[in-house]
């Protein structure tokens, strides 16, 4: 029987080591939780310029207001009071393709054209256009680009951009997600349309980190159970759960109430 | 129909607001991702002292080895890789009452011997021994004491007492924690066996830090999902999943297969 | 090492035996799900009268309106269309203690009072009467019993009781459960507040077929699965989730949006 | 603002509807499992060959030992024993395209070529032939064929086209997904490599019984539910996921462990 193995980490009485890293003694009070994730996922620590970039990148998706996902965790702590943990986690369950997927596909799209760890010349403009094309022969959208509200830029991208200019992370793949950007709007036709949205600016970044793009959803999914537990804290403080689902419940159904006295009972 | 509000945040097609600050200014590239759970769950950005802290108690329940939860995160990818968003979630269903509850609880005896905000004189000791009298009428254990392994001492809880003396947060919760386990080790009789646990220093400095203990637990959720990243990046460079499962399917069902030609078709 | 053992079942290429019977020859197309899922749980099939009983248990809470575990399995649904598995999950994740975890409280009431196989004699007044009191003393609600809007009876409660009649499962545990209900509304003197509940019924019924109390929230879940099939069936029909979500993040956030031109942004 | 509306039920304090059955009267006690589910997803109760047909393909997936779902189901439950739904919740995560996400997709494949409902004359080899040319250009697998344990036949696969046959359920449906798996072993030139396994079964007789592929996940993701409540059960009478837990974790981290007295402190 083969052993199984795994470099995460050990424990024993005295220490619990993490990624070759004393957890007590060089992680709790030294690392910030962003810094961490960096350990867990790369296995080293980040420099300063990385830290920065990657807690930006953690910080993009935590919050965007009441989003599905949050409607969804206090839903479910409503009728689970106990398990906090799985209201965050059936919160949790809707960071799919919808919302966050395109990070992910975004990603692989620029690794694809440029694997991890390659110093090969690319012709970033040929590049663009031979995904833009491809694409559109498929008739897919090419994702991590345009978005319904913030338009005609997202401004999180620019904020994202200004952090990967500030700590030397404009690379290859910014500059290619930059050139599929204006490649899709070109074929288009329509300027201003199809800006790099949140999850694109966020899967270049990731790229220029060396971070595969198959781990691009998990950077989005730690970030909003940041803040899922910031939602159950406000619905402690000001609960409205129980008022929407009756409401709505209310609603749907009041068409098939009979009239009259029956309806109240 | 009464209006239902939140105060999470709100966006239009140029800004994102989270928690009256502007998320693209001054959040993205600005506070790590400590700091900024730190925003959602008090509605203010930390000072150096608190994010310091804060960071530590999001950083105890990160990782440690191959718990139930990164098996579980594990073996949901398996089945579910197109999306690691439920892989996630479901890993920390398991984040329940016998591994992390026990924060929760044991902010709860000390929120309710010592209300948050309070300036009201306390006898440490006195509180101390009641707590330890109720949990023993009742037959009960005292949460966040003691650990299988980690013993005399939990070293997670030596390592954020430090923290909290260094950032001045070893406070009155502190001192009725220590002194909830000294009552209870001398009521057994037996010094040594009821150190606290990572889960009982985390609860007394949550409490310090004015959160509420209900929301104990979501400090260990969040953190959680950073290792349960890390454990499926891991998954990705070195599977082991697959082999864990047919081996156990073997294994527990080798008692009911028929013996000769039949076992093997 | 010890073995780890499982009796659920096995198979080789040309079968799948599932507790000593063969799934394809005995199962498949004989069993109905309900069935089933006696056997999955008791470890034999069901006479007709078991059946016929365990299917209206299973049958009690798939089906409610728009719940919050419908509304949290469609704005799952919304985000994660990839996962109709973890749209599924998400609703689950909300059967807790409010609204199924006195199916659970109440069974173990019973079976506390009147093991499972017991022959003992039983005195059901004077046990239902330390049940109640024993609940006064601590200040609990006796789970079970009592429902904001079905009352004075809750008609699930009346139909799961017919059942048991016409099946001849009406004993000592409905004798229990009934006389507890009646002591409670003695103890208040308010005849009709307190009337068993359909997760009462459920405890009463399940106790009576011999299944353990631990497994009454599951008996639930089975059923609201179900039922949240069948609202993700509506969803694809009649999408409401994302109309949900968009007025109800407009509604709750309006008093933070500035005055003018700025809010249309 | 447009009502949102539901036709999945309503109830006042004397009745609940449910697709406009009232539940009490016509439902419990009445309709197994299986129907109601059929009742759920179609709007109306099944006829007895329904009934029947639908009851299988909801048995197909229920139990198949010890799955990478039901170790999820307890993993979870060993964290959480407080909330079973969680642990039913987390191990149904786990339902996706690896395992059963093929069942959606070969139903979409038999869907896109004859819409349900349809009535036009099909040429079912002429579009088996193109269903499998198209994979094979795109260097796609068909969903629905092969398994790596049951071959050259999936006995359960088998198993479902005789309930389809006794039902009157074999139609055209199913000629498809046979002409579909005799295709592709002929592309191949291997005849008894492809034969239609379990998914393929379920997606071609649920679009028989006119149910869209979007829900086959759900047909399985309601079997599976039930699964796991019987793995919990069991769990419960002979816990095996401690020892599965401490042996794992142990075994994969014994190489990063120090040699000598540290490694066993």
């Amino acid at each position: 029987m083969t052993t199984l193995t795994s470099d995460m980490g050990w424990s024993n009485a005295k220490k619990i080591v993490v990624r070759g890293h004393d957890l007590n003694e060089e992680i709790i009070g030294w690392l910030n939780l962003g810094d961490f994730a960096f350990l867990e996922i790369t296995g080293r620590k980040p420099d300063p310029q990385e830290s920065t970039l990657f807690n930006a990148l953690l910080a993009v998706l935590v919050e965007h207001g009441m989003t599905p996902t949050a409607m969804v965790a206090r839903l479910t702590y409503l009728g689970a009071p106990e398990s906090m943990q799985a209201a965050i986690a059936a919160g949790l369950c809707g960071m799919g393709t919808k919302f966050v997927g395109t990070a992910e596909g975004a990603a692989r799209l620029l690794q694809q054209a440029l694997p991890l760890g390659s110093t090969e010349p690319l012709d970033v403009e040929a590049a663009a256009r031979a995904i833009v094309a491809e694409h559109r022969a498929a008739r897919q959208l090419v994702p991590g680009l345009g978005h319904p509200v913030h338009k005609p830029v997202d401004p999180r991208a620019t904020a994202l951009f200004a952090v990967a200019e500030r700590t030397g992370f404009k690379g290859r793949y910014v500059a290619l997600m930059q050139a599929v950007s204006a490649q899709a709007e070109l074929a288009l036709n329509k300027p201003g349309v199809l800006p790099i949205n949140a999850t694109g600016a966020l899967a270049a970044l990731a790229s220029e980190l060396g971070i595969p793009w198959q781990l691009c959803r998990g950077i989005a999914v730690i970030g909003r159970a940041v803040g899922l537990v910031g939602h159950i804290a406000e619905e402690l403080r000001n609960p409205i759960a129980e008022r929407l689902w009756v409401r709505t419940d209310a609603e749907v159904s009041a068409h098939l109430r009979p009239a009259g006295p029956e309806a109240k009972q």
